[in-house]
């Protein structure tokens, strides 16, 4: 017997899609249904074999065992506004947004069987056309459970992703958007803020260190935006402490204190070795 | 006949013996002497094929075609002094260093044939045990020539370079400088505190976005506040336009202005796509 019979995705992109794809490859599910609001994406989806069916209405959850919102973040809450009248009992509903407080904080009081998950496998090039099968394979996924998640639904999600070859890790919501703010959106913001700085017609001279510290700003504005803002607090917070990190490099480098520059390189350079 | 006959490579680094390597391969020079004053990277770099020979002492410069000045850049100017009286009359000087005005505003002073040259093709992981024999190859080489430099000193130097596979630019010292603080020191600046900014307990939770925008934070410290020291005043320039351009972005997130945190996005991705 495979884990879910039925499986709808709504939101047919590079997450939704090549979680459709793992799922089939993999025989997690017996079908996988795609839902997108451009019907163009779930024609590519169901091409690249990621979805069974195209859904055609959002009536297509009504069987399911599992539904994976995979929507941009700021439409998260409202897919599962509309599905929640819809859904069967015991129908488990995941999102995969790239922040939890809301999206949990909201939808796990009209959605029993939710759970919020945060699968760290994104890319710069989003989208269908940059689906990949393996992308959870080695990555992490952070699930982030409340006091009302019930058991046997951690379980069986924490199964889920384990099978699809993610590393799962449990934190509540808050604490995965303050984690986040300083892995993930201080790099982006970082990554946006320094390309905007570099003068056009120097573009032609930027070595490995520019491309690589620059490689996210290649990431899609609209759903950055959406993430920012859905993390403002946190991410505020996080740039100030950025600022002042900054600020004491400028510092040593202004009173041309070679003693401290050094320092604060070395501390720099020790941590990033212990980033795997 | 070989382009030079006999070669002294002052400094057998990455740069240095990568260098080394690739003239002998590329049958560039019919002799390579290593000279470093620690014995044992010049040791290292003969058992890599590197060099042929290592040099005892400075004096082996005394019948030199070229010598190549590849140690960190504070000591460049020294060694630069120190071989002065010591070289035959038409022999060429070029150093490798990451910064060029004050070196070859001084150099220059006292080597008639003294040409800067940069190679952008460093790397995080510095020392003759990164040795790679193309690393020229497909990469950039900036040469920095006076109203004073000798036509045929410069073709050669070009030549050089072209044959170990860099595209040659050509910029003033102090353009060279200006423009490196943009594309290669402020990057370096910003990895360096991007990585201090993330408390260590989280780590563990940094994907593949956080490993490249922190990618060259490993690099070695006391010879990355030499660079920043050495470009003191345009990284301190720069490093306040990137404040500039991270408060923008600030400032659109604090006051949820997703209009123009849409705006700072797109720009930044246009830019980044512009970066081959």
């Amino acid at each position: 017997m495979k884990m879910f019979n039925k499986v709808v995705i709504i939101g047919t992109g590079l997450i939704g899609g090549s979680l459709g794809l793992a799922l089939k490859k993999q025989h997690l599910a017996a079908q996988v249904i795609g839902f997108s609001r451009q019907q163009k994406n779930a024609r590519l989806a169901k091409k690249a074999g990621a979805i069974d069916q195209i859904g055609l209405s959002l009536d297509v959850v009504a069987d399911a065992d599992l539904v994976v919102l995979a929507t941009p973040i700021d439409t998260i809450i409202d897919f599962a506004l509309k599905i929640e009248k819809k859904i069967k009992q015991g129908c488990i509903v995941i999102d995969v947004g790239s922040t939890k407080e809301r999206i949990v904080s909201k939808v796990g009081v009209f959605i029993p069987n939710f759970l919020g998950c945060h699968p760290l496998a994104g890319s710069e090039k989003k989208g269908i056309l940059n689906l990949q099968e393996n992308i959870f394979k080695g990555s992490i996924c952070i699930i982030t459970p409340t006091a009302k998640t019930k058991k046997n639904v951690l379980n069986k999600v924490k199964l889920l992703w384990k099978k699809l070859g993610a590393r799962v890790i449990i934190l509540s919501a808050k604490k995965h958007d303050q984690v986040l703010a300083f892995t993930s959106h201080l790099p982006h913001a970082v990554a946006f803020s320094l390309i905007s700085s570099v003068p056009g017609q120097y573009l032609n001279l930027g070595s490995t260190g520019l491309k690589d510290t620059t490689r996210i700003s290649s990431s899609d504005a609209n759903l950055w935006s959406e993430i920012f803002l859905s993390n403002r607090s946190n991410l505020l917070n996080v740039l100030s402490v950025f600022n002042s990190k900054l600020a004491a490099l400028k510092l040593a480098l202004a009173s041309k204190n070679k003693g401290q520059l050094v320092k604060i390189l070395v501390s720099a350079k020790q941590k990033r070795e212990k980033l795997k």
